[in-house]
């Protein structure tokens, strides 16, 4: 149906029902089906794309909730489509950077199709021979993360001992792949026999191990690193923080990415051995990914020649279809996912 | 009385009863009256010294206990005097370097006479036109622990909001003035109305709050900072570390020198707030003034001036004789200390 000089469709979209408090469930979201017309307002300066794979990432949890103090993005808006990273075909460009056909990754809509204004987020994909769906993992934000995580704020060194906490995650299995790669020994922690075989087996982590079957955490990493860990990759916060102060090393980094286990909680668990911090000179620095997209072209040099010598390996745990993709954002907080989750909208 | 060509005199020692657990008592410790010949022992390459000055610092909580893996410097040894840091007068010397009548400051016996082996931990004192018990605190180990701390660790920026806790002790009063020298505007905690009185007043803190008399820690900081903290200099760590974290700018720094409100609880409080330092991009690091011994000789250069100059002044709390050493060391944890505290063993 033409309306406007453009096709009218069916445009399928998730929405975020009302703000979330606690575990999040499925039913806090909803899908709607609206109809879009495939052309952009008249002197837009956006584009119109497909959306084709969006991206389930945990800091998306505080983005179902309302703002608190210590949110670092927008929440999404009751009533309104969610939205997040995601590869996206150009229909159409009202930019002179982008071209119909051009394929991008940046932040896109949970729908079908998108009209995206903020352009400055989006990244052309020039690599097409890899699959597209990386750009929103090994080649995206969650890459870039690990890149900068790993290499801009721990300072490895060959031969020093690293711990990956949600090691098989989106960007734990990188970062044990980054310290392998340097000559670290890297030893990684998830939530089931099937993730630790991954890195072991897949990965090659030096060792791993399931979490929920240490009943003393500090005791499993005294186990893996008897002379204790120079560096930390943190992505879960809480019980395994407080562990990992007691077994750092003297000048030991901890690069603070994330902390999952704390997302659904009313108030974050309490951390007591903060004061391992002084005794052992411990520098503990968050970072978030956007102060470092200036690294990207730079990341994608390094990675890419990786993956194609076979250096780099990258698992994902691929859902079909846009009605799944609340599921799967759920699945990410109770460990359901192998890999970095992916939601297939299209394949065109 | 002579014995083997020295005088044998009378030498009150401070000695540890036995390892403490919970909040030390002066009772944790007796002095003892012994002899000591003041002759070196033949072949001997360490000092005699006569003991001037000691000092009492926050660290030596941790030595009265049981080493454990927090630990970062021995504890003190059950039946022996203690030691610590102090200015000696050196009565014979088997080292080159040092000459009888030479002063020294460094780690010393908690006694009126010391033999000290370890004289690499010993600095000769050039300058005496500043009071001597100065090398205990402004010109010794804190001096330099807030000289490194606040311009090693905090990279701190003219224009920059500074949060100083414990802020009239040994390390705290001086941060203030160096933030203030730096043009960096300077808030600081304390526990009583005479401090924060000596905060304003004396050493020129653009405000300062008695936290004792705050129900609410965060919203006392927001009073004081309201766009947010850039540096915050850590002294005493648990709830006010919890409120400052929620109230840290974008890329705020920790330097974590100590956590005195923590060191006779038997199990540290949670720090529930950590999620800030992701979400704030904030560098947490902490540090112990080994490490920055380098720079005694800059550090000089620096605060010697200033000291002259009147733009650095300095607080202590003078206390006579070894015997009063006990209830010196334990006031600290009860915040009885009124800046700096010091014990004079003599003055010669």
């Amino acid at each position: 149906m033409a309306s406007g000089g453009g096709v009218q469709v069916s445009n399928k979209q998730v929405i975020l029902k009302d703000y979330v408090t606690g575990f999040p469930k499925e039913s806090d979201m909803e899908l709607r089906t609206t109809t879009i017309t495939l052309k952009l307002p008249q002197g837009s300066t956006g584009l119109l794309v497909k959306n084709l794979y969006l991206s389930c990432d945990p800091y998306m949890r505080s983005r179902l909730s309302k703002q608190d103090r210590l949110s670092y993005v927008d929440s999404f808006k009751p009533g309104s489509p969610m939205n997040g990273y995601g590869v996206a075909r150009v229909l159409e460009s009202g930019n002179p950077e982008f071209n119909p056909g051009d394929l991008v990754w940046g932040f896109t809509g949970w729908e079908e199709y998108s009209v995206l204004t903020a352009t400055e987020s989006l990244f052309k994909i020039h690599n097409t021979d890899v699959p597209l769906s990386y750009y929103t993992g090994l080649l995206g934000m969650p890459g870039l993360t690990a890149y900068a995580g790993f290499y801009e704020i721990c300072s490895p060194k060959k031969g020093e001992t690293v711990f990956v906490s949600a090691a098989s995650g989106a960007v734990g299995q990188l970062v044990g792949q980054f310290a392998k790669l340097t000559g670290c020994y890297v030893v990684g922690s998830a939530g089931s026999k099937q993730k630790v075989d991954l890195l072991k087996n897949k990965f090659g982590f030096d060792e791993a191990f399931n979490y929920k079957e240490e009943p003393d955490l500090d005791a499993a990493l005294r186990r893996y690193f008897p002379d204790g860990i120079d560096i930390y990759f943190e992505n879960v916060g809480g019980k395994m923080l407080d562990a990992v102060l007691l077994n750092m090393r003297l000048k030991g980094r901890i690069a603070a990415c994330g902390m999952i286990s704390q997302y659904n909680l009313e108030q974050a668990e309490g951390v007591h051995n903060l004061m391992a911090v002084v005794a052992k000179q411990i520098r503990m620095e968050g970072f978030l990914v956007f102060s470092y997209y200036h690294l990207h072209g730079k990341f994608l040099e390094t990675v890419l020649p990786y993956i194609k010598e076979g250096k780099i390996t990258y698992v994902e745990d691929v859902v079909e279809g846009l009605e799944n993709a609340p599921a799967a954002l759920i699945g990410l907080f109770s460990g359901r996912n192998v890999g970095k989750q992916v939601v297939v909208v299209s394949r065109e």
